[in-house]
């Protein structure tokens, strides 16, 4: 298993730059024998504009609407493709916020409005598990009466056969090598799983387990 | 055209019971020749508990989640006959939050999370517009960095030929009799229409001309 992943929750964390808050972890990621990135700009409707962008400042790299990227993926037919070259060939793979949706087993747990309409919800698979990025706690002064994130995800859990439910908050990130799996970044991240109470892990913690058993 | 609707953005207010916020506007609805309700308990997942809430306190009428209402509608085959007795035989619909997203041209503008797939995001298509109901005004002092609800709806414009969307905020409801369109509540609604600047309406204001095009 020669996947490596690195599966950022957002971009720009509220008070500093675009992506800032992981530039060491891009850089120790990618290494120094990465000469060449693919950036996939389908989230984002003007993708000249969006490739120039992330071409000139290494930014938002993934970001977007989650189901146009994942429409996109598969209009291309570029999904196998994607996954075959990850995860047997060992090409290192990442994403933020919709493009780490799109990296896990469906886009069952996104956030985002569902502008258009992919042939399904699974996605490239490349961890057997769903991640929640840009994960929020629940705020007590709101008067908003909209459902939390947390029982958006229990709803999700209701559902026959759902895997656990990672939720990455905004300056989260988590780093996947073959099959070890650690919380990277300035926050906690919280794991859901269907009929279990929900736990909070550390930054520095190993969510290896994860990846054997997505339950 | 016999259709009768009544569109609420939310069951709840902050601050107040369930649907007292529309109680009046409810009640002169539905008059009183009106001896049943037929209650579609799809979308939250103990539809027992659900209807017998819904029974007793007549409360969140239509809420829940916005995919499980709609795959569900598909799966017991109910759209084209909903919409049948809606359009052709005058029967009165009332929708709150997923129950009005879904009785729109299309779930495209929904807040929910997908929990589950669909076999399309075409709706019941009461009205030939979209409704983004719990519209919320972006939070200056926010500190997260996802993306605004209006974003969201602009993402949605840059696709190819979207109709309207009525952004009902909290404490907002749409009525519609026939071809007539109003706004009914205590908050103002934004409408956002592709390639023109969104505009705010008053509650009383006539919207029926979204009834004749949704462009």
């Amino acid at each position: 298993m020669k996947r490596r992943l690195l599966l950022v929750s957002n971009s720009t964390l509220h008070g500093s730059g675009y992506l800032d808050h992981c530039q060491q972890h891009i850089s120790s990621f990618f290494g120094k024998n990465v000469k060449r990135v693919l950036f996939v700009p389908y989230a984002l409707h003007d993708r000249d504009a969006y490739t120039k962008t992330a071409r000139n400042k290494f930014k938002t790299l993934g970001g977007g609407n989650t189901f146009r990227l994942l429409k996109s993926l598969y209009d291309n037919n570029v999904v196998a493709e994607i996954r075959k070259r990850v995860m047997e060939d060992g090409v290192p793979y990442m994403g933020s916020s919709a493009g780490t949706n799109v990296a896990t087993i469906s886009i069952n747990t996104t956030n985002d409005m569902p502008i258009v309409f992919p042939p399904t919800f699974s996605a490239i698979g490349l961890v057997p598990f769903n991640i929640n990025p840009h994960y929020l706690d629940p705020d007590p002064n709101s008067r908003h009466m909209g459902e939390t994130r947390e029982q958006r995800i229990t709803q999700y859990h209701e559902e026959p056969d759902t895997p656990s439910v990672l939720g990455l908050r905004e300056g989260s990130l988590l780093l996947v090598e073959g099959n070890k799996a650690t919380l990277l970044g300035s926050t906690k991240a919280r794991l859901f799983t269907s009929g279990k109470p929900s736990v909070e892990y550390d930054p520095g913690s190993d969510l290896s387990f994860l990846l054997s058993d997505a339950r």
